[in-house]
């Protein structure tokens, strides 16, 4: 079928077209619908220069010379605006990868005080790591008494008043000294976060590089810190990912089965619904309903942590999350938290899907609230389960439409599951990367927004890098769309170059690793660590390189700034509100280089930021003289 | 002096006049000037519509029917979005007092330590009477032993992850059950303000109702916990305030000495700012140079606390900071946090002033940086006091122009002070509310905003009040508002109504009773909680209303909510960013009486404003059957 260019300028994905297509013939609004409708966005908004830190405002800084004011009322320039706001967005992504790792503690918590309600230590050998790096005796202790300890320390990170954050310790010994010299070597978690929002009430912090520091801080505290208690957690938990192989994209959904999305960013409660799914009781109930079995797949990071665990296909990244509903095949889609649209509610009123919200912390209009509780989880997932299975009857065959994509992946590269495929030790990978057969590594992660052509940054950017011989890391909406175009089957190895194409033939990998979920960004910034440390030096002399070719959310601004200051260039392909300042913008983009070995470009163009991560990632080959 | 109207309008206050004038005579630039050029504000803002919670927009919901926008690309109605930046503003809010109770922790855990650099536990009786309400035992033990636990316990209440916080449970129980039951009594400080960021970060909460219960837990984190913190502890350290004779408005700066402003919100460096003044060494030096002395006088809360304690006379109230600067007698002003206008920078510079930030969260462009830690308190004091008078050589006699206005004032009502002045007991208080001759009691606190007439609302509510009968408890700006017009004199009586002129002139008290700076809002928290209890009801129960008729800040607003969560009908002068929801309007406006037993008003007249708070007075009062 031809789609208008209209649709086609939307996104790369044949999914999207034909989702898009069918939108339009049922008048139903999307995201893009909704963004085309905004504009124009308000130019002060882009810029960062509008403040509404107290009622004397609104306030907006004019860009213009001789136009318009050049200070808010009191006294604040666009400098201070900018670097404000800028790190308001940090502190809400810290708050949100904080809450989610602080969510992950207490169920380990809970799960070794025996009231988990069907969670169990799924990885011993992690919990014994993590145990001996919080110092916590393991000799001839069960399972459960380690990880009330651990549990216990891990849960104090976030209210610690004074610092260090214990896995802060992973970053090479240089990187800490430089953060303490600094001042942003970070206490507590929520203690940084707090004093974000302190810092930028009206009249307290008015300094922009003092500002952007305590930004620093708390996004250090979100790396080191929130995201990677999420990652290890969920590892001792859950199990730590070894490769799997799945299915991507909206072609997923079952025409014939019972379809439910998990969609959010927890695992808690998506790994009991993956165990509900398997529930006899249902499956005997789906039987009955005339449905050939229960088919639950994943959206966005909650997709991504059972996709790397139990291989459940995902059905797409953060900007499919409309189309999926749109296919009508949907019977529920149940939620925790962040990235979820609030739109879902009047869309799956067009359908008989059930729009399922879970958490305290989320409700949506148009959801049916089913409060989740971890003693509970198994029975409360069961009776969701059971919702869903029950709400096949009213799907209505004539409303299906269900994209034929879905593509192969393997994926499940955790950090342990990279050192398994190199034998056991990095020692290869830094051979390689010596010899120059790899030139060096990218992360390459992020959501997606509809400012850009969906999925066209993601995956050019990352084909650009492969094909110069560069081991691409990713995760979260980036990685899905790399799953949906097949640069996540070893086979992707005929199109990286002649380097790469090699060692990932000879390791049977393929040329971009998946390596979870949005939190576990903090996965790369442990093997960056593990890496710069055996090379005895800082993550900044590393030839690696960070890019968000789509990013949206202030989780993206956090992550971006936590691993600008773990000493890792980064591109984003959006703009961030920042224009609006010189000063913050040179500050970010060329002046943090001097301060912590690292720097902010921004190139919406995948093939020119390509450029700039491979030329950054050959400056730093050769200061190693490589 | 004859001013122009368009002074005249300005404020109330004949000092704002003339500074004002002045400032036009020698082309210099206050807030007043800088609202006008903002004007008109973004009306989006205004209705608090606009979402900058991600990089999608920004977006912003048109108010009319038909034209324009009705969701952001998330989908998020005006509903959400109102909600999501009100609570943001409450995050805001409840961590600048937490932050400040947390640094008055901090200093006086270090002072328990001995390395608090001059600090000394000043109030052992107030030391006793929280040890006795934290469980720690106080038998046999120096006060030092006992400080060191307290201030353990008082600093843990931010970082902790599990509730409740301490002092909540002053709150009277039906209180503390409606909390319960409503999900919104807090856990640890920091926790709760890190939650509402997680929670408005896109695509997590969107149940306006969801939302703002989250913000009112946090605030009563701040309320009961952060402010009520930073209170008490101060009281330890400093001294609980007691009945002090002073002057209030810019008049109490001296032509023939160094002038010293302390300004900001916390006692620690003031403190010492204070004591330093009175070191020899230095009067000495300050002789020296032809100064007949040192003169220090406070500005805002920072102003307040050492107004209460030490009797050192107030310049005046937030829109007063650039006025006192262009008297061109400032030697040096000093700050430390909130409400600091980074336009004093400037301003400074056009004169021989030398503005000196002291706090590492706070840092001001213009500023001189000399960081004050606690540990070496006295010799930092001594030091910035040292280059003030210094500086008193490059004053320029013909620059300076200081307006003759000082008024006396009567200050210091703590708690523990009104308990004094009505014999020990509040028995006497509870008689006269029973007897009608005070018909009830109104807490009137908050900023100054170039919005409305500087003044103009404080005054005349607070007068309108006590001409009904309703006996005032002030705080913040709206004390040095009601100080700098003599309402804050026993003689001030006269200006009440019957009833309540024959108690204070019984009792030899103002009609409007000074208790502190904005934390101490927490001190009228106390009282309400007090009578409360003893008459067996609930505070929302009470014959008592709160109003901010010029409120700016966001600390503001996260009080507004914790007062009104506490049970306290409270009407704002100022329109806060809301009325772009009507659904946020309804519940803080109607909705909010039935799930916490107050509401919010929005009243931009004082005299309509006093009459709100009169007629829900009269109705408590007929519900009590008085």
């Amino acid at each position: 079928m031809a789609y208008s260019d209209k649709i086609l300028k939307k996104s790369i994905d044949p999914t999207v077209h034909q989702m898009l297509a069918r939108a339009q013939e049922l008048g139903l609004e999307t995201a893009w619908d909704r963004y085309e409708a905004m504009l124009p966005e308000c130019g002060f908004g882009e810029l960062g220069v509008c403040c509404r830190n107290c009622n004397m405002g609104p306030c907006r800084i004019s860009p213009f010379e001789d136009a318009g004011p050049k200070r808010g009322v009191c006294g604040a320039t666009a400098d201070i605006i900018v670097a404000r706001n800028l790190i308001r967005m940090i502190a809400a992504g810290a708050a949100a990868h904080s809450d989610h790792g602080r969510d992950l503690a207490h169920t380990l918590l809970m799960t070794a005080e025996g009231k988990g309600g069907g969670y169990e230590i799924r990885d011993e050998q992690k919990l014994q790591t993590l145990a001996a790096e919080y110092n916590i005796s393991t000799e001839g202790r069960s399972k459960e008494e380690i990880a009330l300890d651990l549990a216990g320390a891990v849960y104090a990170e976030f209210g610690k008043q004074e610092g260090p954050i214990r896995f802060s310790r992973r970053a090479p010994r240089k990187r800490v000294d430089l953060w303490q010299k600094l001042g942003i070597d970070p206490r507590g978690v929520d203690r940084e976060i707090v004093e974000i929002m302190h810092r930028t009430h009206i009249g307290v912090d008015n300094d922009p590089v003092n500002l952007i520091l305590q930004g620093l801080r708390a996004s250090i505290a979100d790396g080191w810190g929130g995201s990677m208690i999420a990652t290890e957690i969920s590892d001792v938990l859950f199990g730590t990912p070894k490769p799997t192989r799945s299915l991507a994209n909206l072609g997923v959904l079952k025409a014939d089965e019972v379809n439910i999305i998990v969609h959010g960013h927890e695992p808690t409660l998506s790994e009991m619904i993956v165990a509900a799914s398997r529930d006899a009781e249902l499956l005997a109930l789906a039987a009955k309903l005339g449905a050939k079995g229960i088919n639950v797949v994943g959206l966005c990071c909650t997709g991504n942590e059972v996709l790397m665990r139990h291989g459940i296909p995902i059905a797409g990244n953060f900007l499919q999350q409309e189309l999926a509903v749109i296919t009508g095949a949907v019977e529920a889609i149940i939620v925790d938290v962040q990235c979820i649209m609030p739109a879902l509610g009047n869309l799956t009123g067009c359908f008989h899907t059930k729009f399922i919200s879970t958490s305290p912390k989320a409700k949506f209009p148009g959801a049916i609230h089913i409060e989740f509780h971890e003693d509970q989880a198994y029975d409360i997932a069961k009776e969701i389960v059971r919702g869903a299975v029950e709400n096949y009857r009213w799907r209505k065959p004539g409303q299906v439409v269900i994209p034929d994509e879905k593509v192969e992946c393997l994926v499940g590269f955790s950090t342990e599951a990279i050192l398994a495929a190199l034998g056991g030790s990095l020692e290869p990978l830094l051979e390689q990367i010596k010899s120059g057969a790899i030139k060096g590594l990218a992360g390459v992660v992020g959501c997606n927004n509809p400012k850009v052509q969906h999925d066209f940054g993601h995956v050019n950017l990352v084909k650009e890098l492969i094909r110069n011989n560069v081991l691409v890391v990713t995760t979260g909406c980036n990685a899905i769309a790399c799953a949906k175009v097949g640069l996540m089957l070893p086979e992707a190895a005929a199109q990286a170059g002649d380097g790469l194409k090699v060692v990932c033939q000879s390791l049977g990998i393929p040329p971009v690793l998946h390596m979870g979920s949005c939190v576990d960004i903090s996965r790369i910034l442990t093997v960056c660590a593990a890496v710069a440390s055996a090379l005895g030096v800082d993550i900044s002399d590393l030839p690696v390189a960070g890019a968000a070719p789509e990013w949206m959310s202030e989780k993206a601004v956090s992550i971006g700034s936590y691993v600008v200051s773990s000493g890792i260039f980064t591109v984003l392909g959006t703009v961030p509100p920042v224009l609006g300042s010189t000063a913050v913008t040179e500050l970010l983009t060329t002046g943090a280089k001097e301060a912590i070995g690292a720097t902010f470009a921004v190139e919406p163009d995948p093939f020119q930021a390509a450029q700039l991560m491979i030329s950054h990632i050959e400056d730093k080959r050769a200061a190693l003289g490589l």
